[in-house]
């Protein structure tokens, strides 16, 4: 399990790398809504996403052995990115295994951090594919989500949140695999402990919401959604009994919300968020519960978007 | 002229109001250009720029009878949503003289604020429009930068930059009418008085370098150039003698490297600015000169930007 102590440690070992991102307001936002809403920005974390929170917390926790050996990551894009910041800080060497169709501005940035990328086809297994690297060459495997260090360094994202926003109702979180929100809640528990922690997903992969709702743990197909970040077939066998124990509720959002919540952020706040990192806003600026008069804390968990495919969205609308 | 006591008073009139905008730093950044950078995001500010922080300034010095009639503001964009954000704030009806081509989010967040819009066409005298509609109305005109309050309220911008920085070694500032960098080099001269202050300017109207160099004012032609805050065809009386006493040096970009800076700070630092407003940032990013080794600090003037303007721009490179 993870406990508030796990994630003031990981918040310890965070505060010389890691940047305390900003909490943003806005005055538009909070008109529309009738809440007052602060907004954790960590788009602008190192490497544009929460997920560095995660993987330095866990690479810099391995044995001296284990370093000497290096790491392996698989990873729709920012955990990639994230498991190589954090190697190329930590002097320890990552092998990144991604999708030939991620975003170029990912495989780009992961390279631009020192991390071996390995690329693999549509239909082929990345799990076996991993785990033949990890037997051939002694790396250890950092999972994107389901593992106690993960969930211990993404839950200092809402500790600073509260820190900063003081006393917050409600706190809502993008959720995937369920590292980010497992954490957050966790964290919330102890320093918002009156605070409902809810989970937002996109709606063509609401496993994680099927899941809380049925109380079992449902699997889906690889989602087809623009939130890249959200393409998780189900919650991990950790994040699942800590999003049943720590969450309030779990609500969906299409993506043709998600794209109209991500431009709103861009043109109206001036700030890039990625469609993955939008979805919990995308629930706030949609109206997709009463928020009124209530003060509610909003993850905007990643920027890493590509702006030639942005565009793109754009002109079809 | 304008001292540093009139851009503290005006700190104390806008504190209340306005906000106190982060300043980023980028890795990244600092890698490519060997300096330290700090960016003041006036992008953050409310209606999207710097220019608020002037207008507020100017409209809460006016007497009760000025504030009962009215203002008239002409402007090609952030200084019309500035002025109308202010009266509306202050209870001041405004009058708002805009170009019938100006980028559609600028005219509805003008009218948004409560402005009442009157659109001039292309060839039409602004000024005599302007000049005919404050004497039948009785209205104050609230120039974009030729006045004292104006460039004093600019001026904060800095004096927050430096406060929340420190030390700096040189201060970058897009530079159009000049009371940005008027303002803003008041404020450096008291608070780094070793500061080199440096103007930015689009190379199709160089007219402020021009004017600095030749140590007379340059007039030109409206200049053709994507950065349209900064399409003003000279410095002003008061702005021009600033300038030249405050300003150590003035430098052009042209419109291509204007705008490979200004997506490289949306991807890269996730942050909306629009092309006046990467001005500064953009001679730090094509090294325009040599910062090595220094502590830098560059105003990011606004990220009022039309997002679909923006997608073509992005589609024909």
């Amino acid at each position: 399990m993870v406990t508030y102590d796990d994630i003031a440690a990981a918040h310890e070992r965070l505060k010389p790398v890691a940047r305390r991102t900003p909490v943003l307001t806005s005055a538009t936002v909070d008109a529309i809504t009738g809440a007052r809403v602060f907004f954790k920005c960590e788009n602008f974390q190192r490497m544009g996403a929460f997920k560095f929170r995660g993987a330095y917390n866990a690479l810099s926790q391995l044995t001296d052995e284990e370093k000497k050996l290096g790491v392996l990551a698989f990873s729709s894009g920012n955990h990639a990115q994230a498991v190589a910041l954090a190697g190329k800080i930590l002097n320890i060497s990552t092998v990144i295994v991604m999708p030939a169709d991620a975003p170029k501005v990912k495989l780009d940035a992961t390279r631009g951090y020192g991390g071996e990328v390995v690329l693999y086809q549509k239909g082929e297994n990345r799990e076996e594919l991993a785990a033949r690297l990890c037997a051939q060459r002694n790396l250890t495997l950092i999972p994107p989500f389901d593992h106690p260090h993960i969930i211990a360094g993404q839950g200092t994202a809402a500790k600073e949140l509260i820190e900063d926003a003081g006393p917050i109702d409600a706190l809502l979180v993008p959720c995937g695999g369920g590292g980010l929100i497992s954490g957050c809640a966790v964290a919330a528990r102890r320093l918002a402990p009156d605070c409902r922690v809810i989970g937002v997903e996109p709606a063509a992969g609401d496993d994680a919401t099927r899941s809380f709702k049925e109380k079992k743990l449902v699997k889906i197909e690889t989602p087809d959604t623009i939130a890249d970040g959200a393409r998780t077939t189900s919650l991990g066998k950790l994040t699942f009994p800590l999003v049943l124990s720590y969450v309030a509720d779990m609500l969906t959002v299409t993506d043709e919300e998600l794209l109209r919540s991500m431009f709103f952020l861009w043109e109206r706040m001036k700030i890039v968020v990625e469609p993955t990192g939008a979805l919990a806003a995308c629930a706030v600026l949609e109206k997709k519960l009463n928020l009124e008069k209530l003060r509610v804390g909003v993850v905007l968990s990643g920027g890493n978007v590509d702006l030639r495919w942005a565009a793109a969205q754009l002109n079809k609308n």
